[in-house]
């Protein structure tokens, strides 16, 4: 199959795949939520499993009665209730996915993150993984951490370059990954310990840690993604003006380009956390509605795809 | 005057100010230097000192020969001894503006810097301020620091500060700039000091230390820049989605902001060194001809509206 390289082609190439995804949603009660819904049920891609906090079930009673063979609902008697349900239901392996409805995301990530009853990973990081599809670039762009880890300890960096490496994999079906990490210059000095994290990353690269990758840094975004820079600053690399993934130094850059590329660049941004057992979509309310509901998509091909 | 909201308009008002600024240009002997040279000339609103480096003074020469009324040739014996009298032209008050022409950003930093024959204003901080023109926005956006100071102090995010303040009234005439303090959440915590620093510029603020100016922060930067986002978070402020000035929390973010909106946002940015006596306008090779043009151009202005 062709590479994905825009989010348009997502539903057909979930309709297409072998089985068809289970999400849990913990509190489905806002307009958001049930669009999203309602979207990918119409897109005949996923089914799903409603969690909802008693005193708020209104909208998922309506989706159950709806659609009965796609959506099966769970009363719970509280937000955390609910949280824990849904977790539940992606632990006991009934669910694919797990998706944040309108409760806290601190409540749901107590329940995530529960040492005996939650779905982290054991001795996994929690990380955050966006995707961009941005109109001027004819591929995904794939980028990390915007929103968990505030300054990335090396070991943490490792971990980014894992998962961000194997969902790219997973979501685009491409092989070969080229990941960027990003920093103001290109030198690497001490001044800057992120840039001899770098250096460890590349060498775990050469290595074999990440599989197949082509890995370069650190460089700037414009170097990253614009092969122009790249050549006037005389720098020769397969990354270079050519990045799919951009692991970046700290929270404050990740969320800046997030924020930035949404705006100013037009480009739809789909997010998850990944370091669990599956996917977890927790969107943010001043998301857009196709931003949310590319969210559960990449997090359902992720989850087909598992690496 | 009506307030300068995009790049163009800055010829004319060069033009239209009661006196020709002077710029000294250490090392002028690439095409880059040159073009914006001859197009500040062409556009009336600048005269040169060019101080050469004997071994490649071929193109100060000949601007020399072909504008004998607009520009000065001063020889020197070497890149350093270029940057030493550069920067004396403007200590001893014959040149209002440095530009960098080509050589190495280190060796004219290093005249700017010395203690006995630099510029920069006693215990004052080098900052980098950077002016985008933005399409989609009705208005000029200046953002800081991008290059310079890795990871502010309290201190040094105090200086940037009243720079950026004043250095956007000097270019754009508008009297109460509206400063955004970038951070990746709305929420100040000890596990983000720069929140807490934050907290002290507002205090500042408030007390007059900045002039008249509205505060807003910490707010990411879709929340500063785009009206919807804050009204769908509930945030009022005369800055959200409204700001002109943003501090950015770091360099790898400020850096990331300039990269990105230029690369994905069909932005052109202007940008300038302060905490000097003059203007020191160090563009780097990948930056595009208007860029180059633009931070002369607004550091002239700059220059002329001293506050």
């Amino acid at each position: 199959m062709e590479p994905i390289v825009d989010f348009s082609i997502l539903p057909a190439r979930l309709r297409s795949a072998e089985r068809v995804v289970t999400v849990a949603v913990a509190c489905p009660a806002d307009s958001h939520t049930e669009e999203v819904i309602e979207r990918s049920i119409a897109e005949q891609f996923a089914r799903f499993t409603l969690v909802a906090n008693t005193a708020k079930a209104d909208i998922a009673r309506r989706l159950a009665a709806d659609y009965p063979d796609k959506v099966t609902l769970i009363v719970a008697d509280d937000d955390d209730d609910a949280a824990r349900h849904a977790v539940k239901e992606v632990r006991e392996g009934r669910a694919d996915v797990l998706m944040k409805g309108s409760l806290n995301t601190d409540n749901l990530l107590r329940a995530v993150l529960n040492k005996e009853e939650g779905i982290l990973i054991k001795g996994s990081v929690l990380t955050h993984i966006a995707v961009a599809d941005v109109p001027s670039l004819n591929h995904l762009l794939f980028f990390s951490d915007a929103a968990v880890i505030p300054y990335p300890t090396t070991e943490q960096y490792d971990a980014i370059t894992r998962y961000i490496t194997d969902t790219y994999r997973s979501i685009t079906g491409g092989d070969r990954p080229r990941v960027a990490l990003i920093h103001c210059t290109e030198k690497v000095s001490e001044k800057f310990p992120l840039t001899l994290s770098y250096e460890e990353l590349k060498a775990n690269a050469a290595a074999g840690a990440y599989g197949e990758v082509e890995i370069g840094g650190p460089m700037d975004v414009k170097t990253a993604c614009d092969a122009e820079s790249g050549a006037i600053k005389g720098i020769a690399s397969p990354v270079v003006g050519n990045a799919n993934c951009l692991i970046f130094p700290d929270i404050e850059a990740g969320n800046t380009f997030y924020k930035t590329i949404t705006l100013f660049g037009g480009a739809t941004v789909a997010g998850m956390l990944v370091g669990t057992t599956a996917p977890v979509v927790v969107t943010s309310r001043a998301d857009t509605a196709d931003s949310k509901f590319y969210s559960l998509a990449t997090a359902c091909l992720k989850a087909i795809n598992k690496q």
